[in-house]
């Protein structure tokens, strides 16, 4: 892609020309899902209906931050909370790959109602080259909204439409200036949200440790960067780790969780690499993790690994 | 303690009193039990026997290490070969603290034989005071080298002698310097060794991956400290994580394990501060680990936590 202008003129003919009925769009209020809505709502009008989905997986904020985001964008949209039945459908299960199918099932099941009763059979959604290239082509055919989740199953009608995904992540952000999407949050949120960054079994309580770890990774990442003390990174969030470990208070041992605390620098998420971050600032995190969540979480881990050999998310 | 020569020569008094025959004595290497052995060694000669055991949990090179030390320092004792026994012991436990009753077990058996032979009820260790009162006194009657494993069994007809229990760390090592023990490699151990810094199963392919990690931390650490890059820590490790993570190798993913790394800065292993490691150096260490270990261990973490409210070992 040359010019993002371009690119968006020949995106909304195409679009016009995928979509002769209506489409649904998986809009997550991360930027490539809302760049595809924009686009959709743009070329189709009223025929787009962008749905955020709820999943009780969102970070501390999340659904305040995209409604604000869609109002600034202009994108009308219908939000769906949905958070029971994600909870239900994760409900014992700790494999990362059963939890992604898990989210993925739900998400195919809640997306072919909304459709049916939009009366579409499309789904568009923000795909980009990344998504499925990583996989080797694998993510053909899969919602990315939940990403590496499987393929959208065989009894599901539901036919995808995929503007973006020709598209690196420097190109998304291009076209995205150029619809009026903000820059402020702009780093990316993974469709299958916190149960990605809750290593091991997802339920409210540990939800909610990944949700107030990953505010304090986030306002301390940004009083950080206001304060130049270090550049801003590309993503910056953190995981709850699967293991016990030991802490201790007074004289007593303590047994808790860990997490880790993923802060990287990246141009598309091909590659990344672990952020230099100084250590007054990675302290300033670690000791108000283990405050604000007192014998639940005892141990703080910075990811220093680049990727590759590590990928940006744990799981 | 005021005076290390003071305490010296009331240490060999109070040994000759409370040993009237022989005893043997753990000496694991770590700084405690060989200042502990040297002192039975002057206070009883060859009623004193020293044995240091082989459990197949050390690290690279840590036999020939503490060959070395024992040979420079004069003191003389008997290895023992029993890494067959101790892995058997561990085969299959995840839990850690079954780990330290299996390996706590193990140890007070095979001194247990060791005493007997040497016709002695007598046990020698180097206890000092941070170990029983961490754990608000329950540490009483336990086996050091492998601390944290609860008590010697009622069967058990072992009498525990403790010439170091009175003293901290900085104190220990003061005694140390007077007892000619050199200054190289005062870093701690645990006794339970690379089993209580492999969460989660124990066997010879994670060992080997603890052992290699480790190495790893060791040389940039010390490298590092040469170079003038970083002040020299305290203590510096490598713990193999029970937790699943997911790598890249090209464009496909791969599955492999985590190191956590733990440099950590102290005076008297109360309380630790996590070390202010240069970022480079945290780079170096990452990438060194994952490219010795392909597809085997895929991310490093550093420890960011003090302690408290972090222990300084993981578990």
């Amino acid at each position: 892609m040359n010019d993002p202008k371009a690119f968006i003129a020949q995106a909304l003919e195409r679009l016009r020309a995928e979509v002769p009925g209506r489409t649904i769009v998986a809009a997550s209020g991360g930027i490539d899902s809302t760049a595809a809505a924009l686009l959709a709502q743009r070329a189709l009008g009223e025929r787009s209906r962008a749905v955020f989905v709820d999943t009780g997986l969102l970070r501390a904020g999340e659904a305040e931050r995209v409604d604000a985001l869609f109002r600034a964008t202009g994108l009308a949209y219908r939000p769906v909370e949905a958070s029971e039945r994600f909870l239900a459908a994760l409900r014992g299960v700790r494999d990362p790959e059963r939890k992604r199918k898990r989210i993925g099932a739900e998400f195919v099941r809640l997306f072919q109602e909304q459709a049916t009763e939009f009366g579409t059979d499309r789904l568009l959604q923000g795909t980009i080259a990344p998504d499925w290239i990583e996989s080797g082509g694998a993510l053909r055919d899969t919602i990315k909204t939940h990403h590496n989740v499987g393929g959208i199953p065989k009894s599901s009608k539901l036919v995808l439409v995929e503007p973006l995904r020709d598209l690196y992540k420097d190109e998304v952000r291009a076209v995205a200036r150029e619809l009026g999407i903000p820059e402020a949050d702009r780093q990316p949120f993974p469709g299958p949200g916190l149960a990605v960054r809750v290593h091991g079994a997802v339920d409210r309580d540990r939800l909610r440790r990944a949700r107030v770890a990953n505010a304090v990774v986030e306002e301390e990442v940004d009083r950080a960067v206001a304060a130049k003390e270090m550049t801003a990174p590309w993503q910056y969030f953190a995981v709850l780790l699967d293991a016990r470990t030991v802490g201790v208070t007074g004289d007593n041992r303590v047994h808790g969780e860990a997490v880790s605390v993923r802060i990287v620098d990246s141009v598309d998420a091909m590659t990344a690499t672990a952020a230099s971050v100084p250590p007054a600032v990675l302290g300033r995190i670690a000791r108000r993790i283990t405050r604000e969540l007192p014998r639940e979480v005892v141990r703080v881990l910075y990811d220093v690994t680049d990727k590759p050999p590590a990928t940006i998310e744990w799981e």
